[in-house]
């Protein structure tokens, strides 16, 4: 049995997860709360250390030795100053928040290594999910957005300045849709459970019929889902598009990374991974070249909602193997 | 004076270069011969040996300690193998060829150490090129076609199958004109020298006039770029499609990979690199988050010709720092 625990949290627009992973990726504990966004940076701040305390609480409790704590959160950052970018969900104010700086002093000196929610997902399945063992892997996260993460050599990309993969901005159409970067034709804005959600809302506009239209509301991602799966030909249309779009995006990825192992994740990539997979796997397959798909395996994200938690960990326990002094106790 | 040297080796499908490089990347001597391509692998492979022993009897003329060979190979490659996947400049008949396994015995037991050339050109400017000092950098080498290099957190990213950073194939155009790797749409097929002389060609046939119809010829790539700097109109528009079409790509890039430093080469993206600049600068700024962007600079290649050749030299002192028991003196 690992003796060392390291605190894992995830930090969410709606919700705020921690959980007690020791080193072999098991889940001891686990807490849950809503964010406090709407009360500021101070309440949010304050609550992450609460329940931080009240897991490391549960870590004495159970004679384990605390090694960190990592945070994972919903915007680029930079790992190195702990300084957040920018969090859009969870408002302005957050914008260049040196958000390691006020951890630390709210856990009383506590180092909190920081990492972008996605690149923290990425990490957890790379060590005990659906890419555990692969050097060089992907991670999709299909839901509101897109999110993404790289593992390259076996490191996390991160970027200069913490906001590299960002594969939900891959451009798959050149002249498409606008998008929330500021740019056009983003992968998130066709395969998203947003996307599907609001090409299904177009196609009923046009043509209304069907399973959906019977729903007598705007249908919701999980509503095209659902449908698709009962064989409803508009729901199948627009998860077929949804698929050949994440299928040309994955093409950029595929021939810059060479990954062996594609992760679909997030909740529209895990619930509807089996309608997606050959889709995308079809598209991406004809347009890419032999050395660059040879072993190359698409899988459905194994830790769920975990991902976050168990990768933000993982961070913690690679940190002190690097530059052990700098952990706590 | 750094006392060793190492053996960088460029192959092209015309051309074979090779030089000896010392540890702080200064050429000491070089060599030059046409690649018997034609002559098929057993004709290529000797001539690499003999221009590699010629190096290294240079070498003990000098009294310098030879560390090892690196060859930069146009084509995907395994560099943990020596394997090539396939060098189409070359021929058909290096499909998954040990290319390492055979020089290794053509020079007696020394090993080689590949790399794809793009890879290594990409190593050569980040070691004392253009991308010197970034830890995060891509290299588009934009040429007869455009190949890719990246390193991330101070590493070249290579992929499972050491077919990655194959930058020409980022999509740029979802149902665009089809590409030799298999797909369509290819930034290769937009921002290549080739692709500008085909662009100018397409445009002539639509209204013939200006500098580039007085040639009384196809233009080439170098063609378009003179006409561009008398500012004829015609090789202005075609040179504003190419920038514009590598900013879309370098957008995908930029999201995924964050960046300091994008650096142009080949020999078109270092003619033309202030034609182009500007152009698919504006392109990428106007797509992409500030976070991504910060900092960001977009370089002209500083080694030219020569950046496969040191690179391929600074992995063989790579290769000897991790695992000095696998060298060769």
């Amino acid at each position: 049995m690992s003796e060392r625990v390291a605190i894992g949290l995830d930090l969410g627009g709606t919700k705020l997860a921690g959980a007690l992973v020791d080193e072999s990726g098991a889940i001891l504990a686990r807490r849950e709360q809503p964010t406090p966004a709407r009360e500021g940076p101070g309440a949010v701040i304050s609550a992450i250390a609460a329940l931080a305390n009240d897991l490391a609480g549960e870590a004495r409790a159970k004679a384990r030795e605390v090694a960190g704590a990592g945070l994972g959160a919903p915007g680029p950052l930079d790992p190195a100053t702990g300084v957040v970018h920018a969090m859009p969900n969870l408002g302005e104010e957050w914008r260049r928040f040196p958000l390691g700086e006020r951890l630390r002093e709210a856990l009383g000196g506590t180092s909190v290594h920081l990492e972008n929610d996605a690149n923290a997902a990425m990490q957890g399945e790379a060590w005990i999910g659906a890419a555990a063992g692969a050097r060089d892997a992907v991670l999709l996260t299909l839901g509101t957005g897109v999110g993404g993460g790289i593992v390259a050599s076996g490191l996390l990309v991160r970027g200069s300045r913490g906001a590299g993969a960002e594969l939900g901005h891959v451009v798959v159409e050149r002249e498409g849709r606008a998008c929330g970067c500021g740019g056009r034709g983003c992968l998130e804005q066709y395969s998203s459970g947003t996307a599907l959600a609001r090409q299904a809302g177009e196609a009923l506009a046009r043509s209304p019929g069907g399973a959906l239209a019977a729903l007598g509301r705007a249908p919701t991602g999980e509503d095209v889902v659902a449908a698709a799966r009962k064989n409803d030909e508009l729901a199948l249309s627009v998860i077929e598009a949804a698929g050949r779009a994440l299928g040309v995006g994955l093409t950029s990825i595929v021939h810059a990374l060479n990954p062996r192992v594609i992760v679909l994740g997030g909740g529209m990539g895990t619930a509807a991974f089996d309608l997606l997979e050959p889709i995308a796997r079809r598209e991406l397959f004809s347009r890419t070249f032999e050395a660059s798909r040879e072993g190359l395996s698409i899988a459905r994200a194994k830790l769920g909602p975990d991902a976050g938690i168990v990768g933000a960990a993982r961070s913690v326990f690679l940190a002190r193997a690097r530059a052990p002094e700098r952990g706590l106790t």
